[in-house]
């Protein structure tokens, strides 16, 4: 089944303790959607500039990405810049320019509306909702939002998580969110205000998906999946939406969303951003093979499982 | 199998989000006696002031550990004052009094010497090294140590660290000791200083162990034990130790140590850390049964386990 994704195309400018790339295609619907393409069908919303090439486009559809829902400003594209540390969690932002970003309207095409699935990337939580409000009968809504939302779009927010059925946020986000330092309270709190199921990311430790009560066939326990112990994380840029792509993608592939299909998306998120930090940008997720992701699937399995 | 600890027995006051608890009985020695004791017959070494009690050392004869080996010196019993914020893995030290384990001298009982295992908690790594030296015959040594050796007796260290079969410390630990800020790196260099297995702890995230290549049978590959996510975390002390006996004791219990018995004993080590961080002081540790432990076991379990 199809998923459509609704979120921020890029250029980037990274800088990372194994390199400098320049204006390379980023963005979280694109992370996102070169993640999910390995699961399913996947249709994204988004808007790009002048500065947009053929080639950049390419990208995408080279993996079957419809991207007939991407719109051409005037203006140049979403542009950011930022550099990591030792510390691949903490990316330093040295510039960020919105240009056709800043007004952004989605549209969903016609062609899309079939879809059984929807991501709405970071983005305005008052589009997020239009979006999701837009789509009124896929399935299953998953959405991912940021501290700036967070802080001071309070109310707007809380009309978009009325509409997601999986909130994918980190830890900072959860805390701050719930306005509770530990994280399985935090977790509770988050789930009461709409969601019924939520997928907190703790970087290299992995990710735990908390559900309420009652929610999905198979019981309302927590699951943790891990992080694969990396040696070299080149470029930690989309890891986040990676996860996202790979765990919709997982999901949106299979014909209901129990417990049990959660848990298997989790470990497939996990995969999918761990291949992600291993190259700069996108690189890493242009050329995967579903070979090498269940390979890693099973490494992964094999890093916690008990005979 | 019957275990020996060497490492400091103390009293503690604590101040938690949850409460305050004056001169409670505490140690890193303490901590792993009792968890140890749910596996496996243990014996403890260490020293004690002139303030310590009968009724302290039938807390532990109770769980039925060996209490033979604790010295009793003039003075008083090392004390240690901590207070612990919203951040429940951050203590803040207010005061630590050495006292009589300033000057700790530790003796091997003669009844002792039979024992196939050996754990070194944190102390002086020359004592460490003398310890080990002293009981040449053990089938398996765990060792711990903290950021203060690590820092100024670095040589020190290394002796002790030759001499360790498993060590078991946390993450910024482990990157200190390798000058390494990637985790799975660094692990690789400390692996190269003696160690066959290391055991890294993440707090809240669990703890990873790391195989020297051909040591164990069944493999290499890291493993990833989760920790439980915990709503209330009352008291924070001891979760380390309490986690490094339920790993060993697990050890000792079985008659051989493979790659497999080290992976139930990582499982064994999070379920007890997550036993003692519930209650304050060693008040949890005091008063489980072996049917509550194989219960959290199996929660554990579940927390990761995929179909």
């Amino acid at each position: 089944m199809s998923i459509v994704v609704v979120g921020s195309v890029a250029f980037d400018s990274l800088k990372t303790p194994y390199g400098v790339r320049e204006k390379v295609l980023g963005g979280a619907a694109t992370y996102f959607s070169l993640s999910a393409s390995y699961f399913t069908d996947v249709r994204v919303v988004g808007v790009v500039g002048d500065d947009f090439t053929a080639a950049d486009e390419a990208v995408m559809n080279k993996r079957g990405v419809d991207t007939r829902g991407i719109q051409r400003a005037k203006g140049k594209t979403f542009f950011w810049k930022g550099e990591y540390g030792d510390n691949v969690n903490e990316a330093q932002t040295l510039q960020t320019d919105l240009n056709v970003f800043a007004s952004f309207q989605p549209q969903i095409p016609a062609e899309y509306h079939n879809s059984d699935f929807l991501f709405l990337a970071n983005i305005d939580p008052v589009l997020q909702a239009q979006v999701r409000d837009a789509m009124p009968n896929v399935k299953l809504v998953g959405g991912d939002t940021m501290n700036y939302w967070i802080k001071d779009h309070r109310q707007n927010l809380g009309e978009m998580l009325k509409r997601v059925d999986v909130l994918l946020i980190n830890d900072t986000e959860a805390k701050m969110l719930a306005d509770d330092s530990s994280l399985p309270r935090a977790a509770r709190k988050v789930l009461e205000l709409g969601p019924k199921a939520l997928v907190i990311k703790h970087g290299e430790y992995g990710a735990t998906i908390f559900f309420r009560d009652g929610q999905f066939a198979g019981g309302h326990h927590p699951f943790r999946a891990p992080a694969l112990p990396l040696d070299e994380v080149r470029d930690p840029t989309g890891a986040g939406d990676s996860f996202a792509g790979g765990f919709m993608g997982y999901i949106a592939s299979q014909g209901e969303v129990t417990r049990n299909v959660l848990k298997h998306a989790m470990f497939y998120g996990s995969v999918m951003g761990s291949f992600s930090v291993e190259q700069f940008g996108t690189e890493r997720l242009q050329s995967l093979s579903r070979e090498e992701i269940d390979q890693r699937f099973s490494v992964f399995r094999e890093l916690t499982h008990l005979d």
